[in-house]
């Protein structure tokens, strides 16, 4: 008999030999039914694969993200299976699960060509093939004999990567007719794959290598429910519509240039009022809880970051150092900004009295990423922190978390983020050996992070082992209007810089004590965060925070000078405005405005201009009346300051 | 005979031999008395050096920086003659005029140190050997002679320095019993040093070798007049006190690390108050102006520098390129923002409707100088523009001037420098090869600057060859408190950029069209400007700007829960509020905080707490009576808005 632990710590006996499978049927037919994959000491098993000794696991349904993995690896299995049933003399590269789904990468010979018409018959194969309700089968094989096995078939891909693996580690996998070089693990049989798409066909050079053969990537998703597909394509069809990319485009908010360098954004002027609004508002907010701006440059010294130890992980993957005519003097591209804050900190003498001392930045840091992971204003080269760093004494982190947490929460209801939750990452107890720190400041930071979440009511999952080596630290996730999740902003404690640049205050004992350090940007990124809030409103920015407020639209070009003075009035009035006086019929410019996401669009014709009034016509809500510009305005600002007041 | 031309164009025949002081004499006596060096074919010469040909002259008197160059590096030499006659031992090494006075570096020999307690004699000697009215000889002198000559003195230094020298261009100066190794030129006699003032030592390497002796610098300056020294002396003493460095560590407005970086200016938390409401200012007027703010990275992909044509001019004197992991990709930080706001323009398809198109930025960039040359925020390696680039068609370029010049005064008379004139640099018509554009856009601009200076009444001086190979400018210069003059804002036009970067617009006939470019900073820089401010107002900043409006003075402890309650109240009415709750006496904390150039200090008392009110003292202008918080806030708001309305 062997013992098996399970993550509550409950422990049960098992026969030696006994499967995942076994244990989840052991508990109820239910989860037998639902479990996907195990992990039996943190190392992923099939769940047919026997247990022999005493372990720890884990078991995976869907919801767990290597549920979903085993289940989209299994897909690619089953989708190389299909291929080769349909297009036999087709080679075979890698096929590994992805973030949505998975993709294989195969060559379909000489002349053939895989196209989009094609995929609905591989999809359909797909289908027959999976209601077989295969097994997969897992073996273990030499090295000579994979090699011979491939080679007889020529599949010269998988020939040049079993050559890299080797003796003893080799495994295949088998399902139906088709056989593949796999470490796994997959689910058991095909029968839960009920729903299939093949989204889209790519070239991709074997093993990433441009001068090595262009393959033929094939990318698909699957479901265990065709309701699960179908709301599956909905979500993608209307984040093909939101994405920020396309709307910042649209809308002129920001803009990229290869000559001016690939994944640095630059902010067109009205992506720039949306920006400096964001800051304006996350400024008045930080100024009441008593923060303190700083601004510090784009460069440091590299003596900087060999006293922060971030010049040691500094590598070939990065920007490059930046040398001067001066001898060994060498300048990073800053790639964070506590190590500057750290030499501001450590400019005055400070005593206790003047802890917490926040101090904030809209630090701009530059952080090299390969230009195929680059993607819109999500994954840049550069790009604005709304960062802070708090100083505080060791019983001031919770009070700290919790006044973060105000912030926070406030500056997501004022974008309409309402739905948000918080995951803890502490440390994992049995591992001394990792963390910087005592043993009693860890546990004080450790009580006031869970405590402040309790306190606030703020749905948090605890996480043991995910914290930095330097600090536990609490993340916000937040859930868009179409209901994808997104990691936004962040609050992390630190106990190596104030070490690593000796940083002191004077306790109320005169003695000297070390501060904690507190990192925390509510936004994360300026950059990340307007990439979200697009995709989150689709570019129907809050009124307060939208770059154009109203659009004035005359009939006809005998009014665009009563446009032109309601124009000024309203700028008078601080109404962002603009007019549209293209000689266009009035029905075109209010189909074509609608789409503009301005929130109010003013007709103004010859009743306006004789009355001197404006008619008003809300995005999406329809006619709202006849009012004078004063109304109008008075409105807005109501409007404005109402969402802004109610989140105080 | 020979033919002369003077600056106004005039032409006389003199002798041929005639010198610059004749010729001086034959224009007026006062003339002669107050010429002080001549520049024949836009060489320098002395006045008692002979003309042969014909040639066209400028005169220069103290008022110009050439005579005081050649009075300065005279005095060097008189200083050089007293040294000798007094250290009988001293080596010479090099001694120039320099922008304000002259130095010397001496070797005193072995064991001999030069004091400040010795300068007064130094002084002495020079006032009495001045005063024989000794000549400045100028004689040709062979390499050979002059080797041997110097090389009998033992006079190290001067043997090095011919050695480098061309045979054949040698010239000696003597006056009294000193010769020295000169190019000269020099003012014709000793008579008109009539002031001297030596006012400090220094250590200087040889040839600025640090493997070279450490020779002895001598600092001085003369003047034609006591009265000029006395009044210098007092303007020393003034500018000391109003050291922007000084006061910008008195009042924690920025720092520098050498950690971080030598030149690179960290904005604390006072001066980033300052910094951020004076871009709110500008952001403001621009806006009222129609210009549209953007934000561009703080680094560029050597292509964008390659099409700007910098990358040619982009040395080893610079910040050195940013290689990446990508094979030929590199990035240099930013010297300057247009290279980015042309690729801005570019993104759009532009129309003459579309112009002046008004880009701004507040632009941070990055440009080394050698630590020898930085000076606290005035020369500095990392600084923000507030930057715009206005594209316009040549015929808008005189109104875009006109609006430029409107902000540019706007922006001073909110900052008190009532007092400032220009400089507009135009082309020298006679060399065509120098610039690019065509002549008629030219003849465009450089007439709409001086009709606009004109237009606007701004007193400017034209200087003709001064204008870049780019196109024409206008440079404005304020004079400051103590009367020094500062170089600020700059209005510059561009035919270079818009043809580098192919850019166009389609014009009225449908045709594409070349727009002009208008570079243009009000400020200067965020970093020069703060610093010029500082040192014009010696840190008592303008109301509307100056980091804390008031501070609250508790008389005693027992009153300091009062004094918070007020400074709550304050905060609510927008009044940058401190509290100086020091245990100290309330005398005490009066003088210390007229120190600290807070404009008012608002004592609260018993008297106060119980009636609710304030005791106010404007800083130097003592008691202000006693009043509500309120009354108080709405005293300062209307003098802020006051000052502000009355700029508009």
């Amino acid at each position: 008999m062997i013992n098996i632990t399970f993550p509550d710590g409950s422990v049960r006996e098992y026969e030696a030999g006994v499967t995942g499978m076994q244990i989840a049927e052991s508990i109820s037919p239910r989860l037998a039914k639902d479990v996907l994959a195990i992990a039996v000491n943190d190392q992923l098993y099939d769940l047919t694969r026997q247990i022999n000794q005493d372990a720890t696991i884990k078991l995976f349904k869907w919801e767990d993200k290597e549920g979903q993995h085993a289940f989209w690896h299994s897909s690619a299995h089953l989708m190389a299976e299909a291929l080769q049933a349909l297009y036999p003399q087709m080679k075979f590269g890698i096929g590994p699960a992805i973030e949505n789904g998975f993709y294989y990468d195969v060559d379909p010979g000489e002349g053939n060509v895989i196209k989009d018409s094609d995929l609905a018959a591989i999809e359909k194969k797909m289908i027959e093939l999976a209601r077989q309700k295969n097994d997969y089968i897992r073996t273990e094989i030499s090295k000579a004999d994979a090699l011979k096995m491939f080679g007889d078939k020529n599949e010269i891909y998988k020939v040049e990567l079993i050559n890299d693996l080797e003796d003893g580690q080799i495994t295949l996998y088998r399902q139906g007719n088709f056989t593949d070089l796999c470490r796994g693990p997959h689910i058991p049989n095909t029968e839960p794959i009920k729903a299939v798409k093949l989204l889209s066909i790519a070239g991709a050079y074997w093993r990433g290598d441009e001068k090595r053969p262009q393959l033929t990537r094939i990318y698909g998703i699957t479901f265990p429910k065709q309701k699960m597909l179908d709301d599956y394509l909905v979500l993608l069809e209307e984040a093909k519509k939101r994405d920020h990319r396309k709307i910042g485009k649209e809308m002129d908010l920001f803009m990229f240039s290869d000559m001016v360098g690939k994944g640095l954004p630059m902010w067109l002027p009205k992506g720039m009022s949306i920006r400096l609004r964001l800051q304006e508002f996350l400024r008045k907010i930080q100024n009441s809880y008593d923060y303190r701006e700083v601004l510090t440059p784009p460069i440091g010294n590299k003596n900087l970051y060999v006293t922060s130890g971030h010049w040691d992980h500094y590598g070939k993957d990065s920007f490059q150092p930046i040398t001067t005519p001066e001898e060994g003097e060498v300048y990073l591209l800053k790639p964070m900004n506590c190590p500057h804050h750290c030499t501001i900190y450590k400019n005055s003498p400070r005593s206790y009295k003047d802890l917490p001392l926040r101090i904030a930045e809209f630090g701009t840091v530059s952080r090299y990423e390969q230009s195929g992971e680059l993607h819109g204003l999500t994954r840049v080269r550069n790009f604005t922190q709304d960062d802070a760093h708090i100083f505080c004494r060791p019983d001031q982190v919770k009070q700290e978390f919790l006044n973060v947490m105000d912030i926070i929460s406030v500056v997501f209801r004022a974008l309409d983020f309402n739905n948000f939750e918080a995951q803890i990452s502490l440390r994992d107890k049995n591992d001394h050996e990792k963390y910087i720190g005592s043993d009693e400041n860890w546990e004080k930071a450790e009580n006031a992070i869970v405590e402040a979440c309790k306190e606030k009511g703020l749905p948090a999952v605890v996480e043991y082992g995910e914290a930095a080596f330097y600090g536990p630290k609490l993340d916000f996730m937040v859930k868009d209007a179409i209901g994808r999740r997104w990691q936004l902003g962040t609050i992390q404690v630190d106990y190596n810089l104030p070490e690593r640049f000796d940083l002191e205050y004077i306790g109320s004992d005169n003695q000297k004590h070390r501060p904690v350090m507190i990192h925390r940007a509510p936004f994360g990124s300026l950059e990340r965060f307007v990439a979200v809030l697009i995709e989150h409103t689709a570019g129907k920015f809050p009124l307060w925070l939208t770059p154009e407020q109203a659009v004035i639209l005359p009939v006809s070009e005998k009014y665009n000078d009563y446009a032109q003075s309601v124009l000024k009035l309203l700028k008078n009035y601080d109404i962002r405005t603009v007019i549209d006086d293209r000689n266009e019929k009035i029905g075109k410019k209010i189909r074509d405005n609608e789409l503009k996401r301005i929130p109010y669009m003013l007709v103004v014709g010859e009743r306006e201009a004789q009355e001197q009034t404006i008619s008003v016509r809300k995005q999406g809500g329809g006619d709202q009346g006849v009012m004078t510009c004063k109304e109008f305005a008075d409105m807005v600002n109501k409007e404005v300051s109402a969402i802004l007041e109610n989140i105080k």
